[in-house]
């Protein structure tokens, strides 16, 4: 599609000026687009620092670079800044998710590393954000500060850069090698530098180097850092161009934090923002009490199960004798399973295509389980009681730890697919959801063999 | 006490051979507890390489290294090799924990380290055994391939001792500053050396050092390490002698252990030794049969319970009704305080001597949730049964939620007080204790509000 020029009329930068303080960011990206670089250029002349800063946010990134080049240096200046504004970053960090899906392309990658550098760190998290870096992604984790060399560069000439930036670089101990362009072809670690003699070239000390992208989960790029080993783990955009570097110990943290998520999660309650001993009561109750309603809301379902096997219940007495066993048996199979592939999924050992797999598994030992069980219940049962009740415990247990068993694996499986936290199918929502489908299976088979 | 000099007779050195070979280490330790240095000089010299090795494990610190400095040069190096042995290395891997304990002091720090750094990374932990550092120690997972320095070297020193063990060091990027006998008083980071010019001298940069022992569970070390962002942690003997290092590799490996075995155990699984998908379903079904067996041996006791209140039940059916939504939400409260509790023990955040603060606030914590839930269930089961049964329900969770919390709260504090991972009382395990009490609770409340 080939946009005619439309001229730069005083018109037009009253529009867009009106439309940046409604802030209908859509419409200003729309009259945006038909212009070229040279009419930006005017254009981003004629604005304040903050409406200039909000419009260089809607440009697509190859458009952000050209533009920020073609500007004479002392704009060039003022945008960085006007990015950094508070008011800017606030304004993106705002934006509906999906809005910020179209409206924002990432910074161009120059950009980004030159404005993430010049802040305190606890003013990054936001301007990652206003960069178009997700929620939970490891652009909003990683460091600005670090060292990078080239591959013709030596390694004194390189060790000079080191020395350069020590006291700002967040590590030091893993060097990114970029080429034109700031894009990764390698790494090499100060400890080579250290042993390999002055004049070497980096070019014969570089290593492959491993990467993760801006928009990458924070999790996922730690476990990388971690599981390599990787004392530091050069962070790139879509392109290829280095933009940070995720540490170990912040690796670290990011996993730490996750795993007291899940654990919590598992137990259906939310984390606690602070150690144990220094929470409230009050928030102990309030990280509860949420999940204990649902889970009770979700349990008068078995309520209403035996009400409708109500009258069964009341001719056979002895049936309601084994409704805690049975449905306890279900949910601990249930939650032995979706515990085992809940931390197969954080470690990556399964993913959600692998659904069928871990049906088919998890049927064949809920079943074995259920064998096992059942037999026993069947022995026990069939003596103390009848051989019809023995018959009824053995066949239900085996029924219950079979559908536990399959419920348990998919169900974390299931939640990954719809980019739900695993482990928010939590053990007790598995245990709620068994015990209705237990009792139900239960009241089947004790009917059907004792022809009621 | 003074022993009287024994004479070093041939009988004795027989004696003690025998002893040896017939692996009667306490005899033997005894048997050379009266001599002095000149006498442990002559015996050794009489001595094999293999039983001598071994005598050398039966001396208290102090001894075995004076003895040490007293041996011939061709004789320290033998000893050293003899300590290397698999048969040796085996025979004190194989040794009972309880012989262990008053058998083997630890081996001098000097000694320690020349041990482990001859041996490839996978012999290590067998000595380490030897070495007498206990299972789960983080004498067993650190590293002897590092290098350090003294305060009173420069820098230019201390980066020709770092280039001169550049290859083996598996660290070289924390570098801990040793006085006499080994003394660790400091730490200087590469980083640091880098940045410096060369003739500053190491007490200028020296910072604080923090350091685990030996004897240190590596878990907690581990947590040391990451908690602090270290990347590499300095491990000491008893009396503050540097003896390894455990880095920030191995420490995130240790921790994502003990992460997987404690998310296993809470769901009452074991842990898997292997991916999910590549496990056997054959070896999921013994990762869950044992206790999934335990659990329903356990809820039999539900069995029990319901059986003495069988002539209630009869009478008033509906009563049964609601046994699953009662023990559910009673196993749900205890699995939340079990889970929050046993996390916060993993992170430290609590210690078993904190067990009645704990209790305190659980109870008031799972009086608050039962109140909150018992009057919901109060007002529904009033409206929908009869006032009764509103007040049977209310009451019954207002009891079940607050012993509950209680039980789930300090369990895995019990366990950690007599020495059993707190995740061994798993969610699935406290679920079927409370079940029981559960269904007592609920039943002596019909009764009484019935008046049957």
């Amino acid at each position: 599609m080939v946009w005619s020029r439309v001229p730069l009329s005083p018109d037009l930068i009253d529009t867009i000026r009106d439309q940046v303080n409604r802030k209908d960011l859509a419409a200003a990206t729309h009259e945006l687009s038909p212009l070229d670089i040279a009419d930006l250029v005017a254009l981003f002349e004629r604005f304040e620092q903050k409406p200039r800063a909000v419009l260089y946010r809607l440009l697509e990134k190859q458009r952000a670079l050209d533009l920020f080049e073609e500007l004479p240096p002392a704009l060039q200046g003022e945008l960085l800044h006007g990015l950094q504004d508070s008011e800017v970053t606030q304004l993106f960090a705002d934006l509906d998710p999906d809005d910020r899906i179209w409206l924002l392309d990432e910074v161009p990658a120059v950009l980004a590393t030159r404005l993430m550098r010049d802040l305190p760190p606890e003013d990054r998290e936001l301007t990652a954000s206003m960069l178009g870096y997700p929620q939970a992604s490891v652009g909003r984790r990683m460091t600005p500060e670090y060292v990078t060399t080239r591959a013709e560069f030596s390694v004194a000439q390189t060790l000079v850069r080191v020395r350069d930036r020590i006291d700002q670089a967040e590590t030091v101990y893993t060097i990114p090698v970029i080429a034109d362009g700031r894009r990764v072809i390698g790494v090499v670690s100060l400890r080579d530098l250290i042993g390999a003699a002055e004049d070497t070239p980096i070019a014969h000390l570089m290593e492959d180097v491993v990467t993760a992208t801006v928009m990458h989960p924070a999790e996922s790029a730690a476990r990388l850092c971690t599981e390599r080993g990787f004392l530091a783990l050069p962070i790139v955009d879509s392109e290829d161009r280095l933009v940070g570097m995720l540490t170990i110990d912040d690796a670290v943290k990011i996993i730490e934090e996750s795993e007291t998520e899940d654990a919590a999660r598992q137990g259906g309650v939310e984390p606690l923002r602070r150690p144990y001993l220094a929470t409230p009561v009050t928030a102990l109750v309030r990280s509860r009490i949420v999940w204990l309603l649902v889970l009770a809301v979700g349990a008068t379902l078995t309520v209403h199960v035996l009400e409708v096997f109500e009258e069964t219940l009341a001719q056979v007495t002895v049936l309601a004798l084994f409704v805690p066993l049975l449905i306890g048996t279900g949910g601990n199979t249930g939650n032995q399973a979706a515990t085992t592939v809940t931390r197969a999924l954080a470690l990556d050992d399964v993913r959600p295509r692998d659904i069928l797999r871990v049906l088919g598994r998890e049927l064949r030992a809920g079943a074995l389980l259920g064998l096992l069980l059942g037999a026993l219940g069947f022995a026990v049962a069939g003596l103390i009681y009848s051989p019809a009740i023995g018959i009824i415990i053995g066949a239900t247990l085996l029924a219950i730890c079979t559908t536990a068993a399959a419920v348990g694996g998919i169900m974390p499986l299931a939640a990954r697919a719809i980019r739900v936290d695993p482990a928010v199918f939590s053990n007790p929502f598995i245990t709620t959801f068994v015990d209705a489908t237990g009792l139900i299976l239960y009241f089947l088979i004790a009917r059907s063999v004792l022809q009621l």
